[in-house]
């Protein structure tokens, strides 16, 4: 017996994106320190080549590489000793055949060379030649202008989360700033007549607020700034007021709670006031998160999560998520943190439902071994105890023990 | 030939930890709100159960199973309606045999009620009385007292990084701060005759300082506190007081630069000079990163990274990402984010040293191709194109296309 049409995660997600398109996110500009994690709001060319001029990659003495040819140790080429080259200074006398300047690694190789010799190849003779006990090709040991980055390359693409190497990169082309998409604000609304503050005592039919700070975490995690609303009873003067306000001053409203199915028709019944379409989605087969009501007021995405701190969390990372990546213009994860390990027991699941659930992984001989841990849905130390999730596909009625699965890690 | 002993990894941690074992971490307290990523200073234990009484799981009626023993559709229990149990109210009246309480999803049992029946197996029968079509055992639809967590149970061990669900459950426990290691603050001096910072136009020989933007974002994803002190030329007495002050403020020195062999010896003797026992390993048989400085001074490690931004990554994850887990007190990450791909070409690889391959990855027929970039250690942008890193140990001399290789996942 259903209390309302229930939808595949693709199905609701189809749904939830044909009402909500966000244009290109806001940009802001940001230190390089502050940038890490950021999504970049523009692509990135080189204004110039990197490096801007041929570099030596190791010490030793720039040369034409033909003056080297034929060169062994028992028969050195004999070179005269051109003007050492110093670091961080430019290059700009030609350097004339049959001489040899000496250069650090990191130098400027002077108009004429093309190749260094390495140090350990030669031998000072006097104070004004050495020998060269090995030939050198053109451009050996040696980084040409723009081997790094060419003028005008893409080197990242607008979308793209920054990493370390990236800002690296980004401060090698002069960049101080970077153009990065403003962070979308989620106000946060608990609710549940039953549900207390962590820090306040709980009395016997009271819990908790768990989700607010579960969620927090994952919208930060996620790039968006988390607003908590505190926590609002399941009555109609309340509830409307703290989801109005949060609505208000958010870019994307999440509720938790209403797990009853009378609280959860009020929930439903106020997101679907804020504006037009209002809820699109009011169930989604998986397990857990059934309960999800996924809708758009206006240009705003608004979720009723579960009040079960796991459903809540599967049903944020499953459509809250991408909804926050399109905000950002973020491109998808190109190879996500998914390992394939061998499933330790049978696993029953109904077909046509999604079960997500939560396992240890652990090696044995070389391979990772997958154990299920049961637990209900409200049992959040379930997540705490896991690495990671499997997904027991809707068209799948369950998984057989030594099956080898993919397991979506925890980050 | 060699200007210095080299080490094998093993060999240079082993070295390092000999003089390096920090004590215990300090600790501060932070708000839930900002404790993800954060590492946890001590074990934390639940006070009391979660959830501190039986709670309904579904939405129906509180009942005595026995009494719903031998139900079906033809003929049902008929049971008494006792009063509906309120969210969020302590049920204290017992429940009296062959009655049955309304619940909610989340509500507290009355003793004597030992399962929820589901509102889709009763029917009302008038205003007194409901018929039951379906039998329940005790524990069914209830989450009973301390199911999620029993008291004193061990939920998060000393050492965990905190992740939405542990905040999440710590919020459960009451947690409104949680006590966490203190970040230490990493002081991170650029070197180079040739090095300018990012936003300054670079005139010929010169370079932008890159790696204490790479450094930096890597630092700060370690939970530590980046501090710069800018860039500094390789003379003695500019580098001595730029590193005596960075030392004396950090809690960890890092140099990057000096990649020629006298910018590296100068780098070396300065860093030797901060204090007993000096630097320790001069030479690590890696590639990229061989150059690498490692030591101490007092109680607090130094590093002295390659000037080439591919090497300076590469010897600090391998250096210094473990000593900040050490001084963190941080435990292992269990299931490290690897995962396994076909190798798309023959890689040579030197015996006796460890490479680092730049890979990039691509879904082919449904497994992972691991494809080389190969490029210079001074270029960035191959390590900005790359999605991880492959590994080939040093008892290898290269590995063949073909083969199933392990690849760490740039994060």
């Amino acid at each position: 017996m259903e209390f309302f049409k229930v939808l595949s995660i693709e199905e609701a997600l189809a749904s939830f994106f044909a009402h909500f398109q966000p244009g290109a996110p806001r940009i802001e500009r940001v230190s390089l320190f502050d940038a890490p994690g950021r999504i970049l709001a523009g692509e990135i060319r080189a204004g110039g080549p990197i490096p801007g001029f041929d570099r030596a990659s190791m010490d030793g003495y720039a040369v034409r590489a033909a003056d080297t040819y034929g060169a062994s140790e028992g028969l050195p080429a004999l070179m005269e000793l051109a003007q050492e080259i110093r670091m961080g200074e430019a290059a700009v006398e030609p350097l004339l055949p049959g001489r040899a300047a000496p250069i650090a690694t990191g130098g400027m190789l002077p108009p004429g060379a093309d190749a260094v010799v390495m140090i350990e190849y030669t031998e000072v003779m006097d104070g004004s030649s050495i020998a060269v006990y090995s030939p050198v090709a053109p451009g050996e040991n040696v980084v040409e202008a723009g081997e790094d980055v060419k003028e005008n390359e893409l080197l990242l693409p607008a979308g793209h989360r920054l990493r370390p190497q990236d800002v690296g990169a980004l401060a090698g082309l002069g960049y101080g700033e970077v153009p990065v998409a403003v962070r979308p604000r989620v106000g946060i609304v608990a609710t549940g007549n039953e549900v207390v503050p962590p820090a306040e005592d709980v009395p016997p039919g009271m819990i908790r607020d768990m989700n607010t700070y579960s969620l927090s975490a994952m919208v930060r995690a996620d790039g968006g700034i988390p607003v908590s609303y505190g926590i609002v009873k399941d009555e109609r003067g309340p509830l409307q007021e703290a989801i109005a306000r949060a609505y208000a001053e958010s870019d994307v409203l999440i509720t938790s709670g209403g797990t009853s199915v009378g609280a959860r028709d009020l929930c439903q019944e106020v997101l679907d006031g804020l504006g037009r379409p209002g809820v699109l989605v009011h169930g989604v087969s998986i397990k857990p998160g059934k309960p999800t009501i996924i809708g758009v007021a206006g240009d705003k995405p608004v979720f009723g999560l579960s009040g079960n701190p796991v459903s809540a969390m599967i049903g944020y990372q499953l459509f809250v998520h991408p909804a926050l990546k399109a905000m950002l213009g973020a491109l998808p994860v190109r190879v996500p943190a998914v390992v394939r390990a061998r499933l330790s027991r049978n696993l029953a699941s109904a077909s046509g439902r999604t079960d997500f659930i939560r396992v240890t992984l652990r090696r044995e001989g070389g391979e990772l071994v997958c154990e299920p841990i049961l637990g209900k849905a409200a049992l959040l130390s379930t997540m705490v105890r896991a690495d990671g999730l499997l997904c027991v596909s809707l068209q799948k009625e369950g998984l057989r023990e030594g099956e080898i699965v993919e397991v979506t890690l925890f980050q």
